[in-house]
């Protein structure tokens, strides 16, 4: 099969124009099929702290409500995603950016409210390979907002940008032998947060038990890790989570 | 030829949960090919001004700066392009939203400062029908927000909706029968813009050149109609300027 990289990259090298900028020249140092799918958190943070809303978190997650969902909407699907596509013009790739509702390309449900209401938030319940094999096929770069559309009754809804990207990568996997990337601000998995040294070089699906029953893997990295192993359980090839590991696994 | 719609939706109509939803029942109401072009200045001035921003405008026009160019791209590229997709979708037609830096669709050049300096503004350069084409074709509804891409760095440009609707018309005049609509909340040119009766059932350019220089047509009505004549004089098949004319031209 053809290989395909899914390349999720997180807020912090997104929302730093210099990050931003050495980060597509990465993406675009050679022609192998790709698909970014990109976060934006920071910057829906910061909207909505000027537009007056308050931001909700529980657990880390946050609760999207009518007025986040309409910062988010704007942050994720113009602003950050439109500056990529932009970007990538610019250095010669034909990208195109993508939200859930285009070409329908991400279907959700919205999340039941159960101890907490997380509000306008999708679980994602189908991605539309062939709509992305097309672009692929033509030559586009398809550049994934976390925003997919409620099955139910067309609206946007927030979604996890880790979570898509490893939705994604599965739905692809049928088709393209895949590659999932992570690529964020930090070196990968630490053992100790403080100390880059400690990186993992791999890790398997009962280490990270193990660790997580230890503390040693806490916070947002077990759910980057679930879903890491959710795409490799569903055909994905290799996972990387790290901030080196673009193009060369 | 085979038939195409280009339609120009006014903020006041899309910008409207009750008139967007009637707006968006007659679209769907057949199955002819057809493209959207939408504004959204009234949300991006309100955006804007929850956020702090002055709104600077000259004779009409906007002026750009950074700070005004992040919101458009927000609120056209964000907010207002993907829930008029989303509830294309939910209509059951398979839209997909598009910037000027999406597939490279619409490039133009910053404009020139002359005795004013409209900032982040683009005069549109080229439109690329055969991806436009292409995605027809594959029976998708292209809805396109007012923003285009910088020939010479790859920025995004705010440049004005009824602009780009003749500009996407006059290209795709080359290989459709093309009807452009300019759909928006009054009935019409009208002698009397208190008076709806007084609509204009047509309109020539020699007409047109003379209310202009009576003062019977003016304000932002001169900039649309000059658009018109220009895509009619590039192939376009028909201009409507209606409140009611989309579909039964």
């Amino acid at each position: 099969m053809t290989p395909l990289q899914i390349i999720k990259v997180g807020g912090a090298v997104v929302e730093n124009e210099a990050s931003l900028a050495q980060f597509l020249d990465t993406v675009c140092a050679d022609n192998s099929l790709k698909i970014l799918v990109h976060g934006g958190g920071r910057t829906a943070t910061d909207v909505a702290g000027k537009l007056g809303f308050p931001v909700q978190m529980v657990n880390g997650r946050r609760i999207t409500d009518a007025d986040m969902l309409r910062v988010v909407t704007m942050v994720y699907g113009g602003l950050v995603n439109k500056n990529i596509v932009a970007q990538l013009q610019h250095r010669g790739r034909n990208a195109i950016g993508l939200s859930g509702a285009d070409m329908g390309c991400m279907v959700s449900d919205k999340r039941p409210v159960g101890e907490i209401d997380y509000g306008f938030v999708g679980d994602v319940k189908r991605v539309d390979a062939s709509a992305l094999s097309m672009l692929l096929d033509g030559g586009y770069l398809p550049v994934m907002a976390p925003l997919t559309m409620d099955a139910s009754n067309g609206g946007l809804l927030n979604t996890n940008a880790d979570t898509i990207a490893a939705e994604v990568a599965k739905a692809m996997a049928q088709h393209y032998d895949v590659r999932l990337t992570f690529y964020f601000e930090l070196p990968g998995v630490m053992l100790n947060p403080t100390d880059p040294s400690s990186v993992l070089a791999s890790i398997t699906r009962s280490e990270f038990d193990e660790y997580v029953k230890s503390g040693v893997v806490s916070g947002g990295m077990i759910p980057k890790l679930e879903n890491a192993f959710s795409a490799l359980s569903k055909g994905v090839a290799r996972v990387f989570i790290s901030n080196t590991e673009i193009l060369n696994g």
